[in-house]
């Protein structure tokens, strides 16, 4: 409610003259009385009052004027300024509104575009709600599409709260996606929907995140107190899930494409690798030894994406190799060793095809140069040799000395530790064995094994 | 300019009312005039008028009261409810400018993230500018990052307007792309940093397309007749080029990891291709047979994408077969040829570990399967058999008779498209024999032997 004082309008200065000429032109007492009967103009003390003219504001009397029958024109003036004042607030407390609501889009538009990456996107859903809306529990949930279940991807709040959550389709949330529309339950015990779980909300609003006419998940607001969320609260709610359905849904799409695109890329890497005396998943560790390596040297997100991407296809060019040679199982004629180091120039070949993986051709060409200079295919020596090959070096050495061969058994982690230690600086970079002995010492190896996340690719 | 009519604002039943009883307490005759000396109130004839007292509007006079000289307050009254009215309405236009940024808003983010194509997010930035702001010319236009040009990449317009072009960063757009600040140049022969082009343009505005701070684009809108841009104009084109840069890179960004995997799935057949006695450029050419066979038979836009990621990938299985028996040139004995089928198995396995490609193995698996049951590997017939695999066993026929092997040269045009009438309804679905039929005639085929264009990879 608009509230309108009359004797706020009273005081200014351009009614206070306008009041008190007309006062004094109709010669007669007259005072002004606000709804309670608090004289704000005039001596209600002072002379007879015949007429009592109420001053209205639609139905509402907010005020009187007393005097005699010609006060009237009084009362009319100050019902009609009252009105007109009511009027100019409420229009400017809608834009005002709208000002918010203008800035809120900007606001969002800007910060949820900015990142491709869904879990990313859902926490600054989050983080926005949580800028909006009196909460203690915020959540969004994404429908999974080959489960059909909700799957909490990014929550804010203290206590009760957890992330990993999965549901069914059932209960109030249910409701949202079936019928698309928001709801708000400010009193949530007295729901027979409701299902207690482990959070103790008392309030809550639940609007859908919508691509199109399709409910992709929810954003969820509670109040583990009882408040009464309104609503433009939940105006604001949804012209942010309205945004953010988008953006999470482009994200995902982002997402599943550069899964689609590093599962590939490994799958054919992995079946190349089988026509090669090496144990199965060679590839995968050597991507693990190298992102732990990788870490522990500090490089940047890109950095780690070009190593990743570099570790996964490091050996591609043996697909060029002919199978006499390249399985092998007695010694190798120099001829035949020539041959093999041809792969180094075989990947790049392939890699030049690929605009956006020539970044990767230092390190996938040069995993086999030597820190001395004494490698191939260039005789690189140093900080002459990408430092993404140098850690590929260090990670194939290690694999290849920890795994069966055809011609001999692995040489066990002693030893092999031993080996690149006593290499370092020749064969290897002293620096990159440091970070390896750093990432092996505090388990990041074997921890890094069952992780085939996609995360640092992004090869756009 | 907002305008108050001082006629209009006596004729409001309250005021009027107030105005007469003013006149009335006053006593003495009195008349309002407007500011062009029209009387509106009372009658100027009628006795003598010492006082003249303006109406006034902040600094402007927009009318008198004529009277004695208590006759001021009924100016000043005027002058309040003026001033009033004038304070309403501008915060109305206010709120209706900002009403119809916030619908803009909306709409423009419902639009934009629905697509994650650049030219399509480009063009319905083209579509929405001119729903907006009156022009001739509308045009996007992005930096490409290789070369530092502006590019068109969207337009509307008739006439002198075209797409393709290409132009340095200099003149008034690479002004504003320098500055990052949008400009309206309402006379643009007058701006010494005009460079006359084809399009004839007399007003001109051009906003920045910006992620963050960096600039990667521009809208750029032109009138042929010289019109006066406004500043409104220009914050309507500045909030939808807002939206847009961010939206435009993400489709950029999606395009460019669609192509990535793209060109990195094909050179990988092509490498493996390589093993393979076919000459080279046997993929891309089954993958254009096949996408026009797909067109010709209306194939939907998703299920072009399945063909094409197959028709990629239909001999990957290929990876897993010896040397010994791919390179053979002689006649393969029946083992051997059991081996060979077997890359229609290893496909299927290679496939089965990439989640967004478990939809292309049944074409894949099954490209050797007959129409008549008597194919490989598991004797489907008819239309048990995918369409996509039926297609592409086509398109691969076509090629490999018209293409030259080490065991015979090309069988040529006419006896190649001989064979496929001859076995259409036993090897080959006579249906896609005839839509390959109906491409060949339309010339199809041989115009999209140049296509390498990634339009229909979508692994979502
Ligand atoms: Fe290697
Ligand atoms: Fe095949």
């Amino acid at each position: 409610m608009i509230h309108i004082s009359l004797k706020r309008l009273l005081l200014k200065k351009e009614v206070s003259f306008i009041v008190r000429e007309i006062m004094a032109l109709l010669g007669t007492p007259v005072f002004v009385q606000d709804s309670e009967g608090r004289v704000l103009l005039g001596n209600a003390g002072e002379g007879c009052f015949k007429n009592r003219h109420p001053i209205k504001l639609g139905e509402r009397v907010i005020g009187w004027v007393n005097g005699g029958e010609r006060a009237l024109v009084l009362a009319s003036l100050l019902s009609y300024l009252a009105t007109v004042e009511l009027e100019k607030k409420a229009i400017g407390r809608e834009a005002l509104e709208k000002y918010k609501e203008i800035t809120l889009l900007y606001d969002i538009t800007e910060k949820l575009t900015a990142s491709l990456n869904p879990k990313d996107v859902a926490q600054l859903v989050v983080d926005q709600a949580k800028r909006l809306i009196r909460a203690d529990y915020i959540s969004v949930m994404l429908i999974n599409e080959d489960t059909g279940m909700l799957e909490v991807v990014a929550v804010s709040g203290e206590g009760g709260c957890y992330t990993d959550v999965i549901e069914a389709l059932t209960g109030i949330k249910g409701n949202v996606v079936h019928t698309g529309k928001p709801e708000i339950i400010n009193d949530i015990l007295s729901d027979s929907r409701y299902v207690r779980k482990a959070i103790g909300v008392s309030s809550l609003m639940c609007v859908p995140l919508k691509v199109k006419d399709r409910v992709i998940g929810l954003i969820i607001i509670g109040s583990r107190e009882r408040i009464n969320y309104t609503a433009e609260d939940m105006k604001l709610l949804s012209a942010l899930a309205f945004q953010a359905a988008a953006d999470i849904e482009n994200a995902r799409l982002y997402d599943s494409l550069k899964e689609t695109f590093l599962t590939t890329i490994h799958t054919l890497a992995e079946t190349i690798e089988k026509r090669d005396p090496y144990t199965g998943g060679h590839t995968k560790r050597v991507m693990n030894y190298s992102l732990a390596i990788g870490s522990e040297l500090g490089l940047s997100e890109a950095e780690l994406e070009r190593l990743q991407l570099a570790a996964v296809l490091h050996d591609i060019g043996k697909i060029g190799i002919r199978d006499g040679i390249l399985l092998k199982k007695r010694k190798l004629s120099f001829k035949e060793f020539e041959e093999i180091k041809m792969h180094t120039i075989y990947a790049e070949q392939i890699l030049n095809h690929i605009k956006n993986l020539k970044k990767i051709i230092p390190g996938v060409k040069h995993h086999h140069e030597r820190f001395d200079g004494k490698g191939y295919p260039e005789g690189l020596q140093g900080d002459g040799i990408d430092v993404i090959a140098r850690i590929i070096a260090v990670a194939d050495a290690f694999d290849a000395m920890t795994t069966d061969r055809p011609y001999r058994k692995s040489l066990g982690l002693a030893v092999a530790l031993e080996e690149l230690r006593k290499n370092a600086g020749t064969q290897f970079d002293p620096d990159v064995v440091k970070a390896f002995m750093k990432a092996y010492e505090s388990e990041k190896l074997l921890s890094k094994e069952a992780d085939t996340d996609a995360k640092h690719i992004n090869s756009g």
